[in-house]
């Protein structure tokens, strides 16, 4: 099979360095355009970027010059990690130009006709596209990943939306500072502290599994009838956003069919052929300290949620705590999955 | 007015020590007698102790003979940060033989008859001490400080319950590992990581707020008829004890008068009097990123909570975040606080 | 006694900060105004300034309006923490228009006729003010204090070069981020991790210790004639710079002749009355693993730096384990000292 | 090639993990005992272990019975991390009962007629074996791995040594906190802080790297007639020992031919051959700022050395920094890359 072109907007940054990362051996796709702000234009991007990675800069994009950002890329496909200013137009731009566009940007999550795809969750989500296209005029395609706090928060929900009813959820997430960007956290910020805040994160965390386990029907999607209060914090931690849930649900379960029903969890046939899906989206640790940033967020190559310490809640029905690598299965990973699925679909013609 | 003599039991662990540096120019108390286990007994404590604090040894007591744990102390108070194995029946020895204990141990903190006490909070509570010495026979008497992470949980919620009726609490703690003494947490489980487990903290926290926030009639306490789930979680922070709340009460404020509630609360005259009662025991930030653990942690010379970020809740009627010193509000700070109660009360005849 | 009106040259950044902090309560100085970049003229302190001290915005600066930095500030004495492109020239002004300006600043430290001063370690070289008044034709004067590494570095060195000569030092440093400012560095550069460059830095503390410990003749500094190797790393550290040393003398001393010189040295008695000079310039710590940032760098309200671990070198004399306050000993209040130096000798008039 | 069966002393530590781990798809080795200390004894391994490591514990040892440490262990070759007080006699045992062990604990390091050995700087060491046998009437044999600190140290020092004759080091180090083991460094020694002590590792760093660039003739070892001074430090980093380093050498080296020299370095072929061989053993960097700790400790999958900012020291000839993975190229890696050789040079029969 022949790779499929991509293009990374905003591939300069951390986000985009993660994409020309995790794209460098990837069976389906290959990077053939990088696109930044004027400032890096014209350049090799090998001079416009500040590689931020241990792993070295692939061999194969060291000599793409950076464009602009603007349809006119060589290729079908773009990754989006453009900063929330310049996301929204830029990417309408593509889509209405003929590109599909995958996006980790938050501008068009919230929009009624755009997709927000976690594969093993709501791959059916896609068929939205055609609601898009007509409602837009756009030959191309718009797609979004969630937020990386939203994305193993709605993992670990929904088998249990599945199985009992998601009424509501209070979830108090310690989130990693990679999720910040570079150079993003202060250091004066958060060597030995909290900071118990995050701009614009809890609104994300209320609002985005609520729509991913909401219904299609008739070309819109119905939410999740139920309620989320979210509380985010900013720990010192490199990798992988962590929450602590309270969860109640229509048909309260007990401990043990929480459990069951986590680990039983597998996507469907045609999402866990994709080449990032790990083959358990949901990894449950027995062990009462379980999971932690360090330990288990590299599971199943940082693909895999885990979910741990599932016990019963004196308020609502069960306590539990989440792990997701937020860039691997957040951020680049989650939107290079989305792709994939695109693929599949056949919606990359 | 000449100082009391007191003892320190378990003199030499952190918490003993951190009872010794802040007693050092106590205007009320002065430390004449320290008591550990064997291994340390009948050494000079200065030889005894691997001082651990930024602040030299006090001279005081360099040369004070380590004692065994065993009545026959030179002193009418003792504080005790036993272990929690050793604390209970020892503690009960020397209330019998006529001491006043002060305990940070939390071997008797659900005793019926035992004040577990927070002096701007339940300074009444002490009338159960008539209660314990006729049930137990004692000349002495067992008063208990609460759990450091109860304790800034539990001001936080006091005006807010005279106000306006707790009746459910959801929080997720991010607890300082100074909680844990020396060595106490390895560098491995938490240099850049979370752990999502504290052994029998999230009982505690679940327990002793409503038992503090109680009513005592007839001699017994009744505690708060409300429901608190706690999720705690330690991280990389040297001191201060954090936690994010959704609150429901039963006449639903809004967040003005939570605001308010707050910033009025003041301890009743008797408790402001004694030397470690801040000014303002609850400190409310206005700024959206605040409380932090660096930043706020040594409000009124540790002494002060701070709560922060109050909002509404999608789930409760309010959020906030709160932080305490969990060694100087709570653990050695919490205990002399309360024998400074018990002083003024007239109970350290 | 009246206190002398001082100003703040770039108020709002962290340095400046710690200079009103500093200064709150100095018997001496009173902050009457402040100048920062146009960004901030025009406003009133409190809303220029993000704040960033645990420590809250003194009452007397909030309302203060900040100015330009140009001379027509109503004060005789200005601090400067401007950054190091803007530096140079507008101190120069400020002493042209007869200000005597006291700079934390690198732009002038190397220049023969500043200056660079610790007030225990060289108190007279401010006689060459009189050539630089001479020189420059300005009324005012320029004196500089060191790098914050240069500091510590040098006044542990200061007894060791009068007993026996110093020959060479090889030293490594690793210093706190608190040095870098604010938002300084990134923390996905420091958390975990060791940085081993700070850009400039070892020109420094190759260079200005060897000026410093150097002799003022017929109008000139003479450097000492040693050589010093430097490496300079930057670690998770919030305050403290530490630095291990290996050095050669003339006159090669015994490991108990090297801590008998540090024990003994003491300011001379026009610098020992200065408000911030600690009563020991030098705590040796004889323990095996002291000192320790955390534990040792608030020695002397921060003033005080600490020497440790003296013991033979196989290759040198000595090795040994310095540690200063970068922000406290160092940056605001080395300035602040050499202010109160200036006044104590009468210059500032 | 059917496995060659071995053996883990101290199988339950942290190291012994490590070796476990490692040596899971090791195409020459399996492992087919787990000795540990008596209250280790008997139980399978999983029951007995405390597994700390981020990959699941091996499915093949999970169910291997823990042995007492002593001969009778169904192998040939044992692995020890047997910590110091017992390695010295255990391991005695076992190469007189004909088991080969390679060993990392410190015991017989300093031994004359036992080899200290990194196979790429100096496997013709091994001869050593055969006075070792002769002497003790061994039918096995002990090779030791060096302190994980010398390691790095010596593989840098090697091409520079053969080139230009090492004379003088002055090394100050940064050493992760895996180094110590678990539980190891409180975390309230070293979060934020920086610990200047490392009991015996400075004596270690000094000794042996002119132990293993020494020469073998007739049968005993000439150190090389250098000097090494050195510092050694606690850092709040996981993994990877760094190190700034001051070098003077016979024939004084510009910075070109020190980067030549090391650039140019590789193992001779009968190393380069071993599975664990890197394909370059040093990596040089020419930013400014690494060799970190981050960046740089898996590079080679952990077996290469980083070095990086090399250029002029102006006491000595060059100044330079390196980096090792402490576990992977230290500790486990490197005594099971001692062991590939001893298989490839036939001392394994």
């Amino acid at each position: 099979m022949t790779r499929i072109s991509v293009g990374i907007l905003g591939a300069t940054g951390t986000v985009g360095q993660r994409f020309i990362q995790l794209l460098e051996d990837h069976p389906w796709f290959e990077v053939t355009a990088v696109a930044a702000s004027e400032r890096s234009a014209g350049q090799r991007y090998e001079e416009a970027c500040h590689w931020l990675l241990p792993t070295p800069m692939p061999e194969a994009v060291r000599d793409l010059v950076v464009g602009p950002i603007e349809p006119g890329l060589d290729c079908r496909l773009v990754f989006s990690s453009l900063p929330s200013g310049v996301a929204g137009p830029a990417e309408e731009r593509f889509a209405r130009a003929g590109y599909a566009v995958c996006t980790n940007a938050s501008a068009h999550r919230a929009d009624p006709d755009v997709p927000l795809l976690i594969p093993e969750v709501n791959a059916g989500h896609t068929a939205l596209i055609e609601v898009q296209r007509r409602g837009r005029g756009w030959s191309g395609l718009i797609v979004a990943s969630a937020n990386c706090a939203s994305i193993p928060l709605t993992l670990a929900c929904k088998p249990l939306h599945d199985a009992f009813g998601l009424r509501a959820l209070s979830v108090t997430t310690m989130q990693a500072v990679s999720g910040a960007g570079y150079p993003g956290v202060p250091s004066l910020d958060i060597l030995g502290n909290v900071v118990p805040y995050i701009r614009g994160e809890e609104d994300k965390v209320e609002a985005e599994p609520l729509k991913m386990l909401g219904t299609l029907q008739e070309g819109r999607i119905y939410d999740v009838p139920g309620t989320i209060s979210a509380q985010c914090n900013r720990v010192a931690v490199r990798d992988g956003h962590m929450g602590c849930v309270s969860a109640a649900f229509e048909r309260a379960p007990e401990v043990e069919a929480v459990v069951a029903a986590l680990e039983a969890f597998r996507a469907p046939p045609e999402v866990a052929a994709l080449p990032s899906s790990p083959a358990r989206p949901i990894v449950v640790r027995p062990e009462p300290d379980r999971p932690q940033p360090i330990l288990d967020r590299d599971a199943g190559n940082g693909n895999s949620i885990t979910v741990g310490r599932v016990r019963p809640c004196p308020l609502f029905d069960v306590k539990f705590v989440f792990l997701g690598h937020n860039t691997l299965r957040g951020a680049a990973g989650g939107a290079i999955h989305n792709a994939e699925l695109l693929v599949a679909q056949g919606w990359i013609a």
